[in-house]
């Protein structure tokens, strides 16, 4: 096996391997033998279980080595990441990566070509870290037809969401304490803006529907919007605020399209996802047979992620002594739903004026776009009161009109959030 | 594929491969084609779906049928399923069966049969239904050194005590509800007495640890004991009462011993497990490099089940047609460790006369024994009164001596509740 990368994953892999060799041996009968690790800079100071002897600069010399039959990226990014990968199957080595935003635009090339060379490539750690994800949604649920994935797939976002909600953290204050705390880098716009978050969600309706879904496909919004006051309402009302990455077959669409997408929305606490905190992934699965499943675990750090290329790994042993591969899906383009078709509940909060007649000016808004209202509340501040009002389930298209005509109202001093709401109506 | 037993499993397996043809030869470019379904009765009313002329009343037929070569077993019981799964297995066939009752005794025998034949034998529904578990645990999981798994592995008894629960019904009640819904059967008591999650803990620890654990292995509690007052005291203290099936590695011990065992215990409502409702399985694993995981999902129900059934079989026929089969595991033979090196905190009720000097006496019993109690509360009734325990991480042996002892004491009317608590203390 050979190394590209020995970063937090790289070096928690040797370990792994290190310290179990004996019951990878036991479990499998495979014994992996690491012959080369190829990292940026030779002189770093790294960790006594990383062996000095088996680095090299030179990627190119793993891929170019025969006594390699294995190649594992974990290096991330998309330059030269991509080019090493490829490289390594058209040697004929079978791949191992952890890297979602390649894969989030490259899968279906780098599946051909695996393919064309009959080798493997194997990305269980790129979705939901050391969650056995991947694996469950190809094989064990390969005679499902799926409905719906929808998950929490970054731990960042969800950190800083479960502060808010239960220490009554501002958004900057939580962003700041998660970044003391390690679990937001330095600049964390990938997460914060639903960019990761969206690279997975992309990943994971490739696989679960068999279409082909790239990184531009998937609309994103981020958490930078949410507020205290959200959470105050959202408490209130028996609701948390989740990121979720949503991938969702639209229902009596002859055409077979497809809505995928990262948002913040209101999750009922008693839904299952409304009980995943801090830096925890879960990801939640419909299906027509199956029904209701949900994958809980830690979806990212290094030894969560080293964990789930080891399974990989020794699958792709597996495959390698027996000379077969992974089974391929017939894989056709995805059709995206215009957003015409979709709908939702939906959260509005405006703040108005507080003069007569006020609230029935903006409820004919509502009504005058067929928007109906499952609950209203008012808050009163001073000469100035906040309207908070849940939707019943309304087309999207209804929603944004709805806004726009709010925003022009003379009673309306500003629009202060609009965000969808998880679940049907009890 | 041949197929023996049409119930609810077979029923709605032959329903999911009928809708799901065309998906499932996108999906995995396998065929599946139905040759031939043993059942019992060949005049029984069946849906639509079931053929009538692929139906013989002779299993046999099917196991000497040059044309198959993959059966699946749906038919339950120990006999003669398991004759019939080993004679096919002997004619080379491949066998996907859902059946934890004859797996939890012969499962070593039937893989080691599986192995000396060259084929495969799957069974990811005879564990938690349509949960990806198995092969998460085989397959995702391998590389991972496993020290928990602790899993709400029976729908019935999680019904009953959600309803208890959440409803405040006796047990009585609760379990006559089960019965009238369809939960319970008519002889509920494989379920309640926590046989069904004897069977599944068995299966459980072999894969998860690698070892032969059988159903004898197990040591079982099920939850005819637990009273509505055990949750009202849970509630009041931020617990709920579930049934769970343990599998541990117990630390530090140098043979390697391990615990599997199925009991009540009260659940911290902010764990994983405690938010697990009605007929819902769960299945929390802890693994040194993964960290936390959690499955979530439908433990039983013909179409869950059904359609982990159908995974494993398009699983199989990748690996007929590639002339390949699972790796295989060098599994040991398992050490139970002695229940006197196993600890827990305990939840201990009892009911004694209300007069002077009693909580002394009681408090003494806990002090003799090296017992600490974390928290403790008087109710009383009348002329009674009832003194509840909460104690720190406590060995087994040690509870069991103070119970014994309590139970002498002439102040204590009878013994109420000695119940695990899951969770170590905050």
């Amino acid at each position: 096996m050979g190394l590209l990368g020995c970063g937090n994953v790289g070096a928690a892999l040797l370990k792994l391997i290190e310290e179990n060799q004996v019951s990878i041996l036991d479990r499998s009968g495979e014994e992996l033998e690491v012959v080369s690790v190829a990292v940026r800079e030779l002189d770093s100071v790294r960790p006594a279980w990383v062996r000095r002897e088996l680095l090299t600069d030179d990627p190119m010399s793993i891929v170019q080595d025969p006594t390699i039959d294995v190649v594992v990226e974990v290096m991330g990014g998309i330059h030269p990441a991509k080019e090493l990968i490829e490289a390594s199957l058209r040697a004929k080595k079978s791949v191992v990566t952890a890297n979602k935003a390649l894969l989030a635009d490259h899968y279906f090339e780098l599946e051909e070509l695996a393919e064309e060379v009959g080798k493997d490539i194997f990305f269980e750690a790129a979705v939901a870290g050391g969650i056995p994800l991947i694996r469950s949604l190809r094989v064990s649920l390969a005679g499902e037809q799926l409905s719906r994935v929808i998950g929490i797939v970054n731990g960042t976002t969800n950190f800083i969401l479960t502060r808010m909600d239960e220490d009554g953290l501002s958004y900057d204050v939580a962003l700041a304490l998660a970044r003391q705390l390690g679990y937001a880098e330095a600049d964390p716009r990938a997460d914060i803006e639903g960019v990761d978050a969206a690279a997975k969600a992309a990943i994971l309706a490739s696989i679960a529907f068999g279409r082909k879904v790239r990184f531009s496909d998937v609309s994103r919004e981020g958490i930078t919007k949410v507020t205290a006051s959200d959470f105050e309402f959202a408490r209130r009302h028996g609701f948390t605020i989740k990121l979720l990455a949503l991938c969702e077959r639209i229902p009596n669409n002859d055409g077979g399209a497809f809505d995928v997408r990262v948002f913040p929305a209101l999750v009922p606490r008693t839904h299952p996802l409304g009980g995943v905190r801090d830096a925890f992934n879960a990801i939640f699965v419909e299906g027509e047979a199956v029904g209701e499943l949900m994958f809980y675990g830690r979806g990212a750090g290094g030894a969560p992620t080293a964990s789930a290329v080891l399974g990989d790994l020794m699958d792709v042993a597996h495959n390698l002594r027996f000379g077969t591969t992974e089974r391929r899906i017939d894989r056709k383009d995805v059709v995206i739903a215009s957003p015409d078709k979709l709908s939702s509940r939906f959260l509005i909060a405006v703040d108005v004026k507080d003069r007569p007649g006020v609230l029935a000016q903006v409820a004919q808004v509502f009504g005058d776009n067929g928007i109906s209202i499952q609950s209203m509340e008012q808050i009163g501040y001073m000469s100035e009161a906040r309207l908070i009002f849940l939707t019943h389930d309304s087309l999207e298209k209804d929603i944004a009109k709805t806004l726009g005509q709010l925003e022009e109202l003379d009673a309306v001093r500003s629009l202060r959030q609009a965000m969808r709401v998880l679940g049907e109506e009890a």
